[in-house]
Parts: structure tokens; C-alpha cells; sequence
């Protein structure tokens, strides 16, 4: 072996135990929302910040710039390995280790805070927290922004190649088709609601059914409820929870499909990037096209939705829904809402673009974390017509600002945008999908979105990944134009 | 601060952070047992083998030595923690991080292989595996003995002043007293055995009323189904699995008390302690006294049972066992039986003797694993009187051996050795406890142990931690007297 091969094996062979060891603290965290006796909640706050000191230590190993050096990239898989290390290495390295470890114990510990916090209805209960998560990353985001843009150094976390203004500049000009497809939707009538008692076994049995017809690998994953859905993991390793409403059955059926598209994802990517930086998805906003495409393109589709009438049907009786036509329309209601994760996909985004602009104003010292409930409602009551009636319908409905993810949000109306285009190349590529969709059969579309997307990994970047999938450079066209055609024929404008 | 005091201060900053990881460890083996897909369990061991590469780093730190020099002890808690680090740092530099790795890595994966090869009753499946976990322990254990006895070194790590000699030499004077009680036992006339079907998810509820009953803290615990019984953790998060014969309810309801009795020693432990050396349980001996006198001399007591019988008959109707002296004698019928966790109080430690002649004859090279299937089976017979009918009543049964724990077995017998002298300090101490434990009652008795022992965590070593509890030096004496008051009160003999 030359001495550029040595190099390149022994970075190697150090990444390795890096991922190994980011994987274990990513089961931790999994624990800590599924599993964790609440008593254990400070106690496991220093395991995170212990495992986040090894893990910084080991990223700025001062061996891995005398590796990259002299590492020889003999191929793109190399290559791309070698990229992946050089950013880890850049920014592990700009972060000190006593605040990387501050950041792990503090917002593992917010999480129950925050938690408990929206359980009481009372923001004030989280309101130290959350100044403490802010300052914290806001210290962070100054030593990677290095005198640039603080909400642009999180961002890049989440969705290397995006900054607030070309993601801004995207969601203005999305805001306004979005919101003339609304209104149009808003003056039609408004189809009925599903209603009814769907008691909580029988929808998480429904659930893992749904899993398996989406291809979940149960051999490698496994699916609990937790407050918040996610997955976690990757790897022949990668969990799913979810939650049950039982006057509200889509509330678990889409929030299932939703994560068994992040973890098809990781699970389809090719066994060879195990234990590497490019077995990962690429980015955020790519992982979230994967869960959308699963959960709205595919999911809520006539078809697809025609499919899961019958099974609950024959699981809960009738139910009140007539038809698979009503039945289609009640999934794709659109009304405004308070809830993010509950809005229909006309009304998605526009949640998606307050985050961002709050965040933003947050992270860039513009709004004070006091003043962030104010601004909340009154946003809210502008972008949405209606006011926010408490602070869980507002300001703490989502984990996400509790563990830190600042620059997260956009990344999910990005995913969108991606979906929107794997839509318009899947359905080019598989005519008779709908045929597949209206049986409960999805290995037509997953198995197009793992060959050609999911398998690749980490291997390029996140806008060359949807590129390579769908043979055209990505936009939000594909999107709205998918929405307006859905909604338009749905409420027949 | 001194510079002495410096070095303290320094050395427990690092020991603090090793101990956090330390738990993410063993969480991480919890997990594998109860929660893991099946499909992660190569991809587990790589993680497992990258978290001991961690440990073995910090516990053998070049800093520590200087430390260690340096560092003053004001008082006994420092001087107990300085004790136990001394220890660490010498066994830790002792192993090579490549050895203590390649260990984490196989007798993780080897768990699943035994459970499977448990399932299948073949050993054939177990062999290669088995042979590789005694292969890595001997050279491990040749690293430790520096050419002493290889089997010394391994009780060393569970069980520190004890050796296979002075352990063998109880073991000698215990056999003709057990052996005369159970020959006496086996001539008098059998009592009913417990009939029935008993539905898990009735005895799962039971066993956390049991749970309850023994004080256990469900805010910082938890219970889950495994394969085998164990508990897990410490600290502010000690988890216990039970496992369910819907036939055999004795099967759960031992084996939770048993596991809270551990759980509940580690939870009890002055909180001054977390996250330091003296924050465990000092001795897998003294741990076993814990669970040990749980669930025998409280939890098998002819008051216990009485309190039982009526929980047991409120909850699954008349089962047939017409009075709470029948059920009494029920619990603690004494029959030669295949499996170690389900045996009488009299069988058990024939058991652990059995388990330690075979397993100091393969450390030492004596017995090759080949031939450990015609050993045990013969040795079975010789000492039982019954022939091996499957090997998962026989060689498989146990978990120990395929994660490495050779020297760990005799812990049981000295647990039990412990467990008599506790319970006749505390009988002594607490006079009116049979009619507490008749109610169900157990907070005088767990109160006193917790006060006496398990909030002393490591301060003591395990024989003084006995001593200082009990007021007199331990000895067998005191097991061997409860045990034949017991029996043949029992057996009218």
C-alpha cells in the first residue's frame, strides 16, 4: 500500500469508530424519548455530554490533517469521503469541546423541559430553557460563522449549499401560489371530517401494517410511541415512533409512513458506506423528501388512500365514510390548523416559512426569547387567520427548538420541494403506479426512490442527489404544480 | 486548592466522565437485550467494541499515574475512591485496548448466537463462538495473572480478595451439609406442585405489584420481557426484564424480586457518589446477597408467601392451592432440577459448584470446549442424579459464558453465603418483620438493608461492606443453619 493509501486507510479506520460511537449516542437519544424512567433525565444529560466530549475529540483529532493531507482519493467513493471528513474536521474544529459538551447536556436535559413544559400548557416553564439552548447555539453559530451570518452557519448543519437567502428567496416565490391555492380551496365546500372512536391498538396494528406495505425492514428496525414522531439511527439499525390520537387516526397513520420514509432511507443505503460518513442521508432536506414522497405523493394519493378506506373498513367497521372518494377527501381536508405536523399540504409550508423568519429573527439576536409567544401569535394570526388559543397549539408544539435545531425548519419545505420533483420522475418512470398504489403495493416507488436516490448515500451533494434521481435540476415547480392539480381537482375549482 | 487537592479534583473530573460512558455502555447492552432488531446485531458489536476502545483510552490515560501521585485523600470517601481507581488504572494497563476491544466485539455478537443456538438446542451452533470467547478471556486473563492462576485473575474482576481456592474451600465445607439436607428432604414425602395456566400479561402486572412491594423506584426503573432475567444500570436509571412460563408463575415472580433486589442496591446508593466508583454495588458477591435475600429469605418466607398466596388467588381465582401453608410449600419444593434460576434454595448452590469446577477447568486449559458437553452432562449426573435430556436444560441454559463472565458463577454462592448473614443481623435487628412481610410490607427490612449496606456503595471492600451491615465476620454458618431450620421445618423431618 503507498503511503497516500496508508493515510486514506488509517482516516479510515479512525472515521469508523467515530460513526460507531455517533451511532451509539444517537440510541441514547432514541431511549431517552421512548424508553428513559423520567427520574434519569439529569444522569443522562452527562452520559450525552460525555459521549459528545469523545465524539468532539475525536473529530478534531489533530491526526485526521495530517491524514487528509495526505489521503489519495482513488475513486468518487473515496472522494466523497475524504469531503465528508474535511467539513466534520472544519467544524468540529472551529467549536470548542467545552461548549459542543454544554450544548449535548443542556438540550438533552430541555427535551423533559420542554416536554413537560407543553404537557402543563405553560411557556413560561420553558422560556430559561430555551434562553439557555439559544445562547448556547447562538455562541456556536458565531465560532462557524467566523464574522459571517449565524443562522446561515446552523443552517449548513442541516442542508450544506443553502443559506437563509436563497431558501427565503425560494419560499417567496412559493408564498404566493400557495397561498391563491388556499384561498381558492377555502371558498370551495368543505368536505366532511372523519370522525369517530379508533381505539389505540387497533391503529398501531394498522400502523405496522402500513409500515410493512411501505417495506419497512422489521428485521432492522422496530416502531414505539414517543411524544414527538421521528426515527433514529441507521445502519442495519434505524427506529421509528409514532403517536396515537384516537379520535384521530391520520395523526398516526401519516406520522408512520412519514418515518418509515426517513428510515427506508438509511436502511436502503448501500451496505458498503456502512460505518462511513456516506452512509448517512445526504442532508436534511433531502431525508425529509423521502418521508414526504412516502407520506403525501405516495400516501395521500387517491389511490393509495383507496387502499387504506378498505383496511379501515375492515378494521374498524363502517365508519362513517361512504366512499373511497370521501374518504379522499377527508385525508386531504384543508383547513387552517395550529399544528404543523397535522396541516394538510396546502397549508404545510406556509408553517414551515413563519419557523423560518421566527428562527431566524431568533438566532440573528432580532427577537428576544421573552418577546417569542407575542410574536408567535401574532404571525400566526396573520399568516393563518386565527388565534392561537394555547401555547401547546403554539410556541411549544415542537421538540425541535428544545434540542437545539435552529436552521432545521426550512430544511423540511426544501424536502417538499424535493419531493415534488422525485414525484414528477417516479411517475414519468413507473406509468402504472397508481394500479400498484390502489392493491397497497409501494415496491414499484420505493424501489425506483432506492435505486435511484436512497442507495447512493452520502456520495454527492444534496441538490446533485435529487439531480441524479430525477434527471432534471431541482425547483419548487414540480411542487406547486403537484399541489395546485391535486387540490384544484379535489375541491373542483 | 493544594496541588495535592488539584490532582483529586482533576483525577474525579476524568473518572466522572468515564463512569457516564460507562453507563452509556451498559444501557447500550440493555438495549440489545430487550430492544434491538435482530438485524443490528453485527453492526452492535461494532459499536460495543468502539465504546470499550473508548474506556480503555480514559482508564488507562497516562495522566491517571501522575494523578494517582499526586492526589491526597482528606478523608475515607476519597481514600475509597483513590482505592478503586488504583485498581481500575492497573487491570485497564494491564489488557491491550486491542484485546479489550476484539472482547466488546465478540461476546456482544456471541449473545445472539447462544439465545439462537438456545432456541435451536443445538451446541454444535454455539461451539466455534464459545471457543472464541474462552480464547480471548484466557489471554486476557494471562495479561491480568502475570503468571499466576488465569481463573484467579477473572474472579478478581467480579469478586476482588477472593480466589478459586479460598471460594473452593466453602464450596468443600458447604457440599456434605447440602448434600445431607437435600438427601433428607428427597426421602420425606413431596409436596404439590403449583398447576395452571397463568397469563403473562396477568403475571406482568403481578410482578410489578411485586416490584412495588419491594420498594422499587419506578421513576428512576424500569421492567421489560429478555431471555434471561438481569438488571441494568445505576445511578438514577437501574432496569430490571423478567421472562414468562404461562405455566410456571414462580418463573416471573422470582426472578423480578430477584432483579429489584439488584436494581434497588444500585438505586439506593448516596447520591454524594454518582457517577464515581463508589457509586456501584462493591461486589457481584455482595450484589448477590441483595437479590439473594430478596428473594429467599424475604421473598420465599412463609410470611411473604402467605401475603402472595392471597395476591395470587385475587388475581387468577382458585388456582389449587387450597391454604397459603400449601402454596408455602409449593414455592419452595425441593426437586433435582435441570435449570440453575429455577432451583430450590437447597439445589441452587450444587448448581454454582458445578458451574465453577467446569469453567476454572476451561480457563486453565484443563477441559477443552469440545468436551464441555459430555463434562457437564456427566458432572450433571453425578451430582443430580438426572440425565441431560436437551442441551438447553443443560450446557446452554445460561447467558454467562457467551458474554465472557467466566468467574462469575461462585459470586452466586457467596451472594447466598452473604445473604444468611444478612438475614440473621436483620432478623435480629427488626424483630417483627414476619408480620410486616405477611401484609406485604417489606419497607423495614429493604429500609434496613439500604441503611446498612446498599447506600455504602464501593466505600468498604465487599468483606467489610458484610461486616459492618451484619456487626459479625461472614461465614457459611449462618446460610447452612437458615436453610436447614427452613427445610426441614418445611419437610417435618
Amino acid at each position: 500500500m503507498s503511503a497516500n493509501n496508508m493515510a486514506y486507510a488509517d482516516l479510515m479506520a479512525h472515521v469508523r469508530q467515530t460513526e460507531a460511537l455517533s451511532k451509539v449516542a444517537e440510541r441514547l437519544g432514541w431511549d431517552q424519548e421512548t424508553m428513559m424512567p423520567r427520574g434519569a433525565a439529569e444522569q443522562r444529560g452527562e452520559e450525552m455530554a460525555a459521549m459528545e466530549g469523545v465524539l468532539h475529540a475525536r473529530r478534531t483529532d489533530p491526526r485526521i490533517e495530517g491524514w487528509l493531507a495526505a489521503a489519495e482519493a482513488p475513486d468518487e467513493v473515496a472522494a466523497a469521503q475524504l469531503y465528508h471528513v474535511r467539513r466534520s474536521f472544519a467544524r468540529a474544529t472551529k467549536v470548542p469541546g467545552d461548549l459542543a459538551q454544554e450544548l449535548a447536556r443542556v438540550t438533552s436535559v430541555a427535551q423533559g423541559i420542554w416536554a413537560s413544559a407543553r404537557a402543563a400548557d405553560k411557556v413560561a416553564d420553558f422560556l430559561p430553557t430555551l434562553a439557555r439552548v439559544i445562547e448556547l447555539r447562538r455562541q456556536e453559530a458565531a465560532c462557524l460563522a467566523q464574522g459571517g451570518d449565524l443562522y446561515d452557519a446552523l443552517i449548513d448543519d442541516y442542508e450544506p449549499e443553502a443559506s437563509a437567502e436563497s431558501l427565503g428567496a425560494m419560499f417567496g416565490r412559493m408564498r404566493p401560489r400557495l397561498v391563491a391555492l388556499r384561498e381558492a380551496v377555502l371558498g370551495a365546500p368543505v368536505p366532511a371530517a372523519l370522525t369517530g372512536h379508533f381505539p389505540q391498538e387497533a391503529q398501531l396494528r394498522l400502523a405496522r401494517d402500513l409500515a410493512t406495505a411501505f417495506g419497512y425492514d422489521w428485521s432492522r428496525g422496530r416502531i414505539d410511541l414517543a411524544v414527538h414522531p421521528f426515527s433514529s439511527g441507521g445502519g442495519d439499525d434505524s427506529r421509528i415512533t409514532t403517536r396515537v390520537v384516537e379520535s384521530e387516526p391520520f395523526n398516526c397513520i401519516y406520522s408512520t409512513i412519514h418515518e418509515v420514509g426517513h428510515s427506508s432511507y438509511e436502511l436502503a443505503i448501500d451496505p458498503d458506506y456502512a460505518m462511513t460518513p456516506l452512509g448517512h442521508g445526504v442532508s436534511m432536506g433531502v431525508h425529509e423528501s423521502q418521508s414526504r414522497i412516502y407520506e403525501n405523493q405516495l400516501g395521500r394519493s387517491r389511490a393509495f388512500t383507496g387502499w387504506i378506506w378498505g383496511e379501515m373498513r375492515s378494521r374498524f367497521g363502517d365508519f362513517g365514510m361512504d366512499s373511497a372518494d370521501a374518504f379522499y377527501a377527508a385525508v386531504n381536508r384543508v383547513q387552517p390548523g395550529f399544528i404543523r405536523t397535522e396541516a394538510d399540504e396546502v397549508h404545510y409550508n406556509l408553517h414551515i416559512m413563519m419557523r423560518f423568519d421566527l428562527e431566524r429573527a431568533l438566532i440573528r439576536g432580532d427577537l428576544l426569547v421573552g418577546d417569542l409567544e407575542a410574536a408567535w401569535n401574532d404571525r400566526f394570526m396573520a399568516d393563518f387567520g386565527v388565534a392561537v388559543d394555547r401555547p401547546s397549539n403554539g410556541m411549544l408544539q415542537d421538540v425541535h427548538w428544545s434540542v437545539g435545531l435552529f436552521g432545521y425548519f426550512p430544511t423540511y419545505t426544501l424536502g417538499n420541494v424535493y419531493a415534488g420533483c422525485l414525484n414528477k420522475a417516479l411517475r414519468a418512470a413507473v406509468p402504472g403506479l397508481d394500479a400498484d398504489l390502489a392493491r397497497g403495493e409501494t415496491a414499484a416507488a420505493t424501489g425506483w426512490l432506492r435505486e435511484n436516490l436512497q442507495r447512493h448515500g452520502g456520495l454527492r451533494t444534496p441538490r446533485e442527489t435529487i439531480t441524479h434521481a430525477c434527471g432534471f435540476e431541482p425547483s419548487e415547480g414540480p411542487l406547486l404544480d403537484y399541489l395546485e392539480a391535486k387540490f384544484r381537482g379535489l375541491y373542483r375549482l
